[in-house]
């Protein structure tokens, strides 16, 4: 199996799975994915739940950092912080890409930006995570 | 209808009613909330993932809002960092409690706490909310 | 030499120093401090500025830090979210109390709540500092 | 006088001219400024507080919305979160560049990267103005 579907698998019985993210793609210096704006993912005015932008977001950090990780250690998501600045409406598709701004042997910090149609900006999200000898 | 049965109506098919967010407060001062740790709520390691963390805290920070809103107004949230402390195993069962710092004619600032078992806290979440002319 | 006059006249050289942060109580539960709101601390509009409200709120959660700091072991900041709620006019002095949310072996979350006239609340800043093996 | 000039007069006796702010650049879609990290700017171990970079880089994302202004409006900052990524040791330079991810109506959000030696990144400070009718 593919690194790719392996953590495809891995994903689908779990939240992301449930919330139907699509990893395009999965690399140590970057993790790009997609997701469809169901109903069942919005808060009221048929527009994505900003929970739902977080979640995402968050999935894609912590499929960075495991990518990167030295054997025999593991990682927590240790802070967030999320700017908001479209809506992205029901029925659209946001696209998110993951980058790093450190990739230490103690901390990893990720930025995220998710985009929706034409390619505008939607939320920001940069986070910290620990990685912790296993 | 109860207000509180009435919020609970509205978010039932929302991202909200997706996760099983279970309200049990809803008043101008405070919002509390409870959420069953399903495996599809999880990361992997059997814990809480820290996106469902945020996307709860995220609900009750809108809720509050909403509950403060004056007439021909709207919210969104704009802002949203959170601090992961603790995990929740799956199975177990978390709660939130939100609180406003701020509750402005522009904008309100909320921070919600969320405990796992035995009352430990798990995440702390702040979020800043914009209140805007409908 | 009394502890709190230890660390008065530790920070009278550095940053603290520069911008007149008088110390009024430190403990492992608690730090705080009051800051009078002098010109030079200020923005345009003669109100405080928001990077004299951080750096005041930092220099209480790095202190309150190292008085928990097991042996042999160091604190950096690692992340800092503030939120701005109101100003603090020039010629006022401002408050800050710094409790913890978590104070464990590898990372360490306070909260500094910062006060001005009335005690109403100006700024609260949220940061997570990293515990460092000397 | 230039317009970078009349911003230098207006900055000298307020905070940024306390620590010594050197603005080098303001545009519409970016400003850069440098610090040289006096010994009064540090934190203990003779590097550069956290406050001081925080306090750096929000004098750079004011600047920022505020050449950017419609008329009749001003500003104020009201969140912002920063990621602590390495140290500046006392006697180097840093360096901030400041760039938009939105300019908005209501809201403006800036992020502002602080390097060091060898343009290595020690600060990601991203922040959310509000522009408020005069």
């Amino acid at each position: 199996m593919e690194p790719l579907d392996a953590i495809r698998a891995l994903l689908a019985p779990l939240f992301p799975g449930l919330m139907g993210v699509q990893l395009v793609e999965v690399t140590p210096e970057r993790v790009r994915a997609t997701l469809v704006v169901r109903p069942d993912l919005c808060t009221t005015g048929d527009s994505m739940h900003g929970g739902a932008f977080m979640a995402f977001a968050d999935t894609l950090g912590g499929i960075a950092t495991y990518v990167n990780l030295p054997p025999n250690s593991r990682t927590t998501t240790i802070e967030s912080s999320t700017k908001f600045l479209r809506g992205a409406p029901v029925g659209s598709t946001v696209q998110a890409e993951c980058t790093a701004f450190h990739k230490g042997r103690t901390t990893m910090v990720w930025q995220t930006l998710v985009r929706g149609a034409d390619d505008r900006l939607c939320a920001v999200v940069t986070q910290t995570q620990l990685v912790i000898p296993a």
